[in-house]
Parts: structure tokens; sequence; C-alpha cells
């Protein structure tokens, strides 16, 4: 799969970037050629000292989303929206895959979900993009610094949401791809607010119980 | 810990009577008093074929939670507020604990998290009861069905959250009871939605994925 992870030189990004480069083209998005360029390099080189030798490539987001098959928003919430706004004229039948979770911190440090009025985030980027795009929730539990470190074994489990039923199947597989990470069917993309609902109460687990980068497991 | 387990006389009452009964003071309540007594004897039977010689008693649910010190509204949500509002005059300090979920079906089949204009049950909850109550929100991810197999061990985690310090550390005691059951700190009471959520989530993975009766371990 030609895979574009846009916000690609952040910690989740560079996660995805390095568990999924073995059986996929990576392609790095930036606001900023130069920063992605960057990106993809160091990744590269990650990747050429574990015996991996995929050349992952860069370019801004808009050719990054339209060079890909599968689009990854890898990117805080409040910037993601905009973002698809900006450069929604790149899709056309892309899998786009929202990881997106809209939280605030309230008054006490606590962590609230927080969906605009769409209902949730996956259904706000929907709306964002054009009807043509095959939208999946996912990734939302999965902490960017478990991620990126290659050393852990992620005995996880992913939820995925989506109406598309042949697109769910893509990213369920491509979640497959990643040792002991279980994807689960979450049901259709308005089931979305469920599972976006857990990164807050994740966040807010880790702090109180001093435990970190909390994920979750279903058993 | 004298525990009153209102309409305990369901599959979860059940479980939690049994797993907490050799370590605590059990009573079983019902609307009915001859079916809160019936199953206090039966409960008390298959303790006793484990060797764990506890006598369960029985009371309507108003007596059930006059006497007790902690008292849990084992009950589905739809009959536990006007419950609470019928029996409200048995109260005075107890912990109270409220493992209630506002769901709907929606016409596709799947569960949605369906609270009241309160924001969540607990909080609903809170207002019908008198102040003095000490409220505690727990319980909501563990399944009847495997509570109430004593043959199995709940490798889980139950989170718990609550305005009361004190009366969360009751709480979370108890459930440390359980062997191998994990007690999280959850924050305040008004987090309570973000683990109430779960329910209808993990119901709709478990039809989705024919996984059985599922809960939750965050990790």
């Amino acid at each position: 799969m030609k895979i574009a992870l846009l916000g690609g030189t952040g910690d989740f990004g560079e996660g995805l970037a390095l568990r999924w480069a073995a059986s996929n083209e990576i392609i790095i998005g930036s606001r900023e050629l130069e920063k992605a360029e960057k990106a993809a390099k160091r990744y590269t080189g990650m990747l050429k000292r574990r015996c991996i030798y995929s050349e992952i490539r860069a370019f801004e987001n808009f050719e990054a989303a339209k060079r890909s098959e599968v689009v990854v928003f890898s990117i805080p919430y409040e910037y993601a929206i905009p973002i698809a706004r900006q450069i929604s004229g790149a899709f056309d039948r892309q899998i786009v895959i929202s990881p997106l979770v809209p939280m605030k911190k309230n008054k006490e440090g606590k962590y609230e979900y927080s969906p605009s009025t769409h209902g949730c985030a996956a259904l706000e980027l929907r709306e964002v993009l054009p009807v043509t795009v095959r939208l999946v929730s996912a990734l939302q539990t999965l902490p960017a610094e478990k991620v990126k470190d290659l050393d852990l074994t992620l005995d996880l489990d992913v939820v995925v949401c989506s109406d598309d039923k042949a697109a769910k199947q893509v990213v369920l597989d491509l979640i497959r791809q990643i040792p002991c990470l279980r994807p689960l069917d979450g049901g259709p993309l308005e089931l979305s607010c469920s599972i976006e609902n857990l990164t807050p109460l994740l966040l807010n687990l880790s702090r109180l119980n001093k435990l970190k980068d909390l994920s979750v497991k279903f058993l």
C-alpha cells in the first residue's frame, strides 16, 4: 500500500512510518517540505540500521495525500480539520484514516472529550473531505511513545469504525501487519465517538495512577 | 463492610455477593422480599459448598439500603433512578456505588450511550439521593456473566470516580479484595461519563467481533 502520513514528522507519524515501512510504501507529509524531507531521511536511516531497506519519501501534505492510496491524519485534531479543508482538492478515492480526538483540559487539569456539533471528529472530517473519500476511524488509543519504540511489542487492541466495508478491511489488515496488535471491528463511522472518547480517559488514568502511556485491551 | 446489593437477585448482584461475601456482610435487596430471601439462601448455599461460611441476608431495597455502609445499585439504569427516588429516605451517609449506564439500541441494533440531560448516570443518581450520600461511580465494565463465574479469575481493570476521597478509597479497597481485579482512580464524579461510555462500546465490540462478554484492561 502507498501510505501518506500527514504530519508525519511528529512522534505518532514516525511510529507508524517505522512500523509500516517493511510492507508498504511510506510518504511523509508536512506543511513544510524541508521538515518532511529531514524526517523521511532520518526514518530511512533508522530502518536501515534494522536491516529494513525501505526508501521513505517526502512531500508537502497536499502532494503526499494526492499520491497515496491510504492517508493518515497524524495531526493533532485542532490543526487537522483546517488542514483537511486546505488540501481537500488532493483527495479522490483514497482511504483516509482519522485517529483524531477533540479534547480540552478542564480547570482541574483533566482531559474532557469535546467533540464539535458534528458528534465526533471522524464525522467532522467526513464532512470536510470529498464524498468519494473512504473514511475510516482508527488508531486513537495508541500512544505515540509506544508506537515509535520499535523494541516494544504492541500487545494492544485497535478499534476500527467505517461505513465502507472494503476500506475497513484494508485498515484491519494494515493493523494486523504490526505484530501482536489486534484490530477489532467497531461498527459504522458514527460509533467513532465511543473510541475517540477513550483517549481523554487514557490520559486521565495515566496521570491519576502514575502509569505511563496507557492504552487498551479488550478481554 | 456491610454491603447492600440492591437488585441483588440479578446476575451482577449475584456475582458481587459471591465475590465479596468472604470479607464482608452482604445484604441482598429486592423490590420483593421473597425474591431477595430466595436469592440470599441460594448464594449462602453456593458459598458453603466452597467452604465460605457467610450468612447472606435479605431485605426489601429500602431496608437493605438503610442497614448498610455501602450500597450498590446493581439494577439496570432504567429502573435504578425511579427506585432511588422511591427509597431516598433510606439514605444518610452511606457510600453508594453507581455501576449505571444509560444506553439505547439504535435502528442498526448497535448500542449507543444515551445519558440524560445530567451528563451521566452517576450525576443523575447524585441529584436524586440526599447530599449526605457519598457517591462513587464504578464497576460499569464488568460483565455480569464473568463476575458470577467464581472459577474465572477477573484479570481486569475497574475505573473508580468520586468527589469523596475517603469513599473512593473504600471502593478501591473493595475492588482490590477480588483477586487480580485492579482498581484505577478515574478522578472526580463528573468524569464518570467516560467510563459509562465504555459499556456500549464493549457490547458492540463483543457482538461485532464474536467475542463474548468483553471487559477492559489498560496497559
